[in-house]
């Protein structure tokens, strides 16, 4: 059975993974006949109010919120290697932004968090294929810009810009849709960069990118 | 087109509403061409952490952590009214009955939440038909034990046998099959009661309810 690796980056779109699309990758990973196990950063970072959307002042641990979603079955991102998996997914959420890369912050001249880039490296080196969902995408074009990745994150204007910038290509991509780089074995897909989005739009846009994820592991 | 109250009870099924229960409701609501709007008591409960699943010893509001899964989208309990709807969902997890009853810790003695108790009797007496997920259930029985209502909340004989003292029949269930009192218009499907089955066996269980749900509203 394949084995897939998916990494969170908290529990809640403002402060952390996007819930839906976490949510949606792991149902749509088991409709697919394959097997996953969650990992994230075990770090400290701000909590968001997800009522007033404003910042708390207090901290939450990454690892410990995602595990809400992973219903405690979780490891910390070092633990995760390449070899014990077929493909890797990210879904998104501006977690993704903020703590496995800084691109919320930084944009194109952002940085991937050392554990994320280890991680990526290894999957990519070993040619096992990688998805990126609604914002996580920007971790792919930091990572591959370099080499002209195509990824979409919707059609947000200010970001396909940042993106572009990375030297990544840009493709429009609906909600339901995906996108694949078959070279570099890059599934991206926008789910809630449409921020107006049903979750049922959502779940057939990860679903699509997962169901080709595991095709091409 | 058909409008459905969706009823969580925090983030997290440790301490609140089961994240992959109610993301599989929104979803199902969706693909059945219907809508939703999300409601939650507002009211601060005891914290609990997902990765050592011991209590923290700090409060969280149970409608500020909802929003999560909610994207902001959501209002207190006490806004909901019937009239507003078509029919009525509470997906499971611990807080349901911990935070919309006191099953959790009274079983067949328990009471309802007095919010939750007029929502309950304002779809009942309108004929509208009600969902209940995993220990949600636990909630109708509470209700309408007294009237004989056929509830599932899986195969688990204490938690059965504490749901037949209400005076609630019990029909055993797999995860992904549910229970119609077409009487009483309630739906029930055990999902994490089945506390190893996966993701997508849950969303199976799930959209199954919410789909005699809608064809019953």
């Amino acid at each position: 059975m394949k084995q897939v690796a998916v990494v969170l980056s908290g529990c809640g779109f403002l402060d952390g993974a996007e819930i839906t699309e976490a949510i949606s990758t792991l149902i749509a990973i088991g409709q697919n006949g394959a097997e996953y196990k969650v990992f994230a950063p075990n770090k400290d970072v701000p909590e968001t109010n997800h009522l007033t959307q404003k910042p708390t002042g207090q901290q939450r641990n990454v690892m410990q919120e995602a595990a809400r979603i992973a219903r405690g079955d979780i490891q910390a991102l070092e633990n995760l290697n390449a070899q014990d998996f077929d493909a890797l997914a990210f879904p998104g959420g501006f977690g993704a932004a903020l703590h496995l890369c800084d691109f919320a912050e930084k944009g194109s001249s952002g940085k991937i968090d050392p554990q994320v880039t280890r991680v990526v490296k290894e999957f990519h080196e070993s040619r096992k294929p990688i998805a990126a969902i609604c914002i996580a995408p920007a971790i792919m074009a930091l990572a591959f810009g370099n080499k002209g990745v195509s990824v979409t994150i919707g059609d947000d204007a200010g970001t396909v810009t940042e993106i572009e910038k990375t030297g990544a290509k840009h493709q429009n991509c609906a909600v339901e849709k995906f996108v694949v780089d078959a070279d570099k074995k890059i599934i991206t897909t926008p789910a809630y960069m449409y921020g107006t989005a049903k979750p049922h739009q959502i779940f057939e846009g990860v679903s699509g990118a997962i169901t080709e994820l595991l095709k091409m592991a």
